[in-house]
C-alpha cells in the first residue's frame, strides 16, 4: 500500500527579461528566453499526499477546495506528469501562498514549482533540476524559473527537451532587493495565460522577439558584473516592451493603473537624482522596484508615501525550490 | 515702399493616425503618412506685418516677445520661405492661441499653418493649398495638416514636393467631437521635435512604420463610412503604438500621467457599456476623447468628474486655414 506525504516550498520570481507569448501553447515553449530573480520570503508551500486510498485528484488552496478552473488546470498537469513518468494513482494537494495571488506576482510560478517537486518526491522520483524545471513549465511557463535558485535564465528552446531554466548566479551573488508596490489585489481581468495567446496579435510582438537576445545578453551581463545602471536600462526597456505589446494586441490589454504610472515616474525621478533604482511590471498593475540592499529601506518608505500604494513587500534573491518534509 | 499687414487663422489638429519620426529631419518628411481632424473653436491667430521699415524678424506671442527658441525657430522658417519664394525683407509677427500651448494640443501646427498663410499673403503670393501645406510643414511637420479643412491626410512622400496634406472629408461629413481632457498645462519635458529624433532608437519603431499603411487605410475607411467602431479600434491602436515607441526609445519617453490612464480606462469602460467613444493621446498627457455630437454633452460631464482632469475643451471638425483681414 502506497502512502507518502511530501511538502515542498518554492518562491515566486520576478522576470527581469519577460516571457510573453508562446511558440507552443500547450507545452509553454516561449517565443523568447527570459531571466528572473527568485523572491526570498515569498513562497508557496505545497503538500502532496500520494496514497492508494485516494481515488481522484483533489486540490485545496489555503484550506479551501480550489475553484473548478484551478482544479482542472492541476488535473491536466498531473495527467501529463503521470503519462511522462508512468505513474498511476491520484493525489491530494494542499497549497498555500503567503502573498496576494493573481496580483501580478506570479503565484502560478511558485505553485507549480512547489507542486512539481512535491509530487515527484511523493512518487519516489528524484529528478534533475533541469527535468524538474521542464515538468514545472508544463503547469505554468514561468514556473520553470522557480525551480533553480537565485538569478535564473529560462532557455526558450524549441521543444519539451530543450526548454528549461538554470541558475546563472546564486542568491548571494548580488544583494538586489525587489520592493513590490501593491496597488491592486483584485483578480486580473485577463489572466497571463489568455494574454500569452494574444501576444501574436500585436503588430509589435515580432520586433520585441527579434530584439530579445540583445536584451537577454545585456541583462545577463549586468547581473554577472553587478552593473546596476545597465540593469536599470534593460529591465525598464524590457518591461515597457512587454506592455507595449500588451496594449497593442487585439483586444488590447492595459494592465497599468494610475498608481502604476505614479510609481514608474517616481522611480525615474529618484534615479535621475542619483539613487540606483529601477522598475519592472509583470502582467498586472503592481510595480516591482529593484534596488540594492543599502537603499531598500529608504525606497520602501518613499514607495509607501505614493497615493494608491496599498502595501509594499520586500524580497531579496530567493533560493531554489526545496523539500520541507520527507516521511 | 512695401507695407502690408495680413492676419490668418488656423486650427490645431488631432492626429487619428499619428506622425512620429522623420525620414528627413530638416524638411520634416515623416516616416509614415498620417490622418487628422482640425479642431473647430481652437485656433491660432497670426498677424504678419511686411514693411520695408522692418529690419529684422520679430516674433511676439500673446503680446510678449517670444522666447529665444521660438524666435530662432521662426527665423529659420522665414529664411527658408524667403529662399524658396525669392523674397527679401523682414516680418513682424504677432501670434496668439486661444488654448494652452505645449500641452499635447499641437500649438505649433496651428501656429505655423497660420504663419504660412499670413506671410505668403503679406508678400502678395497666392499659393495652392498643397504648396501652403508644404511650406507649413517646414515650420512644424503636423502644421501641414492644419492648412486644409475637416478630415485631412498627410501623404508622407519622400521629398519636399511629394510631402503635403489634403482634405479627405469636409468638416460637415461627420459630426465627430473631440472632448479634450486637460490633465497638464505645463510645458512638456521633451518636445515633440526632440521626440521625433528619438523615435528610431526604439526597437519597435520599424514595426510601427511597417503597419502604418494598414492603419491608415482602416482609418480613412472608417471616416468615409462613418464607422465609429472601426475608428475606435484603429485610433486607440495607433495612439498606443506611438506611445509604445515613445516608452521604448532611448532615452524612453513616458508622457502619460496617472490621470491619463484613468481617462483611457474610463473611455474603454464607457465603450464596453455601449457608448461610441474612444481615446487618442498626442505627445503629452492630455487625452482626446472622440465621440459623436449626440453623446458629447454626457461624455464632457463624465470626464470632468475624473480626478486629475483640470478642464475639458470641446471641438468639432474645424475648417481650413483662412485669411481674416486683407489690407
Amino acid at each position: 500500500m502506497i502512502n507518502k506525504i511530501t511538502t515542498a516550498i518554492a518562491h515566486p520570481n520576478i522576470a527581469l527579461i519577460k516571457y510573453w507569448g508562446d511558440l507552443d501553447v500547450d507545452l509553454h515553449i516561449p517565443v523568447n528566453s527570459s531571466i528572473s530573480m527568485n523572491l526570498d520570503g515569498l513562497f508557496t508551500r505545497t503538500t502532496v499526499t500520494y496514497s492508494s486510498e485516494i481515488t481522484r485528484d483533489d486540490l485545496f488552496i489555503d484550506g479551501q477546495p480550489a475553484s473548478e478552473i484551478a482544479q482542472k488546470r492541476v488535473e491536466y498537469f498531473l495527467d501529463r506528469f503521470r503519462k511522462i513518468y508512468k505513474i498511476s494513482g491520484y493525489f491530494q494537494i494542499e497549497s498555500a501562498s503567503n502573498f496576494p495571488i493573481n496580483a501580478g506576482i506570479a503565484s502560478s510560478a511558485s505553485a507549480f514549482a512547489a507542486l512539481s517537486l512535491a509530487v515527484t518526491d511523493a512518487c519516489g522520483l528524484s529528478l534533475s533540476e533541469a527535468d524538474l524545471s521542464r515538468l514545472a513549465r508544463l503547469g505554468s511557463g514561468s514556473a520553470c524559473r522557480s525551480i533553480p535558485g537565485g538569478f535564473v535564465e529560462w532557455q526558450a528552446g524549441y521543444n519539451h527537451e530543450s526548454s528549461f531554466a538554470f541558475l546563472i548566479a546564486s542568491p548571494s551573488h548580488w544583494c538586489l532587493v525587489d520592493c513590490i508596490a501593491i496597488v491592486d489585489t483584485e483578480e486580473k481581468e485577463t489572466s497571463s495565460r489568455q494574454g500569452h495567446e494574444l501576444a501574436q496579435s500585436s503588430p509589435l510582438q515580432q520586433a520585441r522577439i527579434m530584439n530579445a537576445d540583445q536584451r537577454l545578453d545585456e541583462c545577463r551581463f549586468a547581473i554577472m558584473s553587478r552593473d546596476f545602471d545597465l540593469l536599470a536600462r534593460v529591465v525598464e526597456l524590457d518591461s515597457n516592451m512587454m506592455h507595449a505589446v500588451m496594449m497593442t494586441s487585439n483586444p488590447p490589454l492595459l494592465y497599468w493603473k494610475p498608481a502604476t504610472i505614479s510609481i514608474m515616474k517616481s522611480v525615474i525621478e529618484w534615479r535621475m537624482a542619483g539613487i540606483p533604482v529601477c522598475y519592472t511590471v509583470d502582467a498586472g498593475a503592481n510595480v516591482h522596484v529593484l534596488c540594492e540592499a543599502e537603499n531598500s529601506g529608504a525606497i520602501l518608505n518613499q514607495l509607501k508615501e505614493i497615493p494608491g500604494v496599498l502595501l509594499v513587500l520586500e524580497a531579496g534573491p530567493g533560493g531554489a525550490a526545496t523539500l520541507e518534509i520527507r516521511n
